[in-house]
């Protein structure tokens, strides 16, 4: 049998065209087809998640995730992100302590950006402040009347 | 005059080495260099704009900024992005009405996103809704206590 000379005979059983993806043969990826279709990603497979706390509505930072760092994030409560300078996953609050608890996600309308909201234990800022964005205004000309 | 064979007597003022970028010479760019110096583009050249209304701290939409998009949005009073999709700037409201008054700007701790405080005429979504991501929530496992 090792030296058959007619491997035709077996069709679709020897050499498969792709290989297994995972646990679901039918979702190539961690995530729901449906969501995973509506991701609109960057060249680097990435989208923006904007993450807010949920009950002031503070915008406390901008991450970045994959498929794999939303589907954690979805399904662990705990916020984690993919990092482009270190490529890594990073999920926050394991090195610092101030863990973001998942409240909601949602995608917006053309599908490249998130809005988690979380309720975040001590500061956001990697460099202590509240928010990433705390003490950084640019300077803008006058503010035409709104 | 007219036919003088040494123009290295004139030097600077005839082809200049370079273009003139602007009104000031120094910067290369639209943008204060140590501004231009912060911002971590990404490499199509952009950084993502979240914008939140400015009063509520909802967050309405995010858009991507180039220089140039920074630039105005800064110096004009209106918010305007530059549009991956269909690769041009595109000032917020012109065609909707739906104006961004620009209140405030603010770049986060490593320079990949800015902070966008605005106060929205109307609905921020071109599908009609206040913020794009008003009904787009996504399943999320149980949440742990925060």
């Amino acid at each position: 049998m090792s030296e058959q000379p007619a491997p035709v005979q077996n069709p679709g059983l020897t050499a498969p065209a792709a290989p297994s993806p995972g646990p679901a043969a039918s979702a190539p990826g961690p995530l729901p087809a449906g969501l995973a279709a509506a991701l609109k990603r960057d060249p680097a497979g990435l989208v923006a998640a904007v993450v807010q706390q949920y009950d002031t509505n503070e915008v406390l930072m901008l991450g970045w995730m994959d498929d794999e760092a939303l589907h954690r994030t979805m399904t662990t409560g705990r916020v984690t992100f993919y990092s482009r300078s270190r490529q890594e996953y990073w999920r926050k609050g394991d090195t610092s302590g101030h863990v973001q608890w998942v409240k909601s996600v949602a995608l917006d309308c053309d599908g490249d950006a998130l809005l988690v909201r979380v309720d975040q234990v001590g500061a956001a800022c990697h460099t202590g402040t509240r928010t990433c964005f705390d003490g950084r205004e640019l300077d803008i000309s006058p503010v035409q009347a709104g």
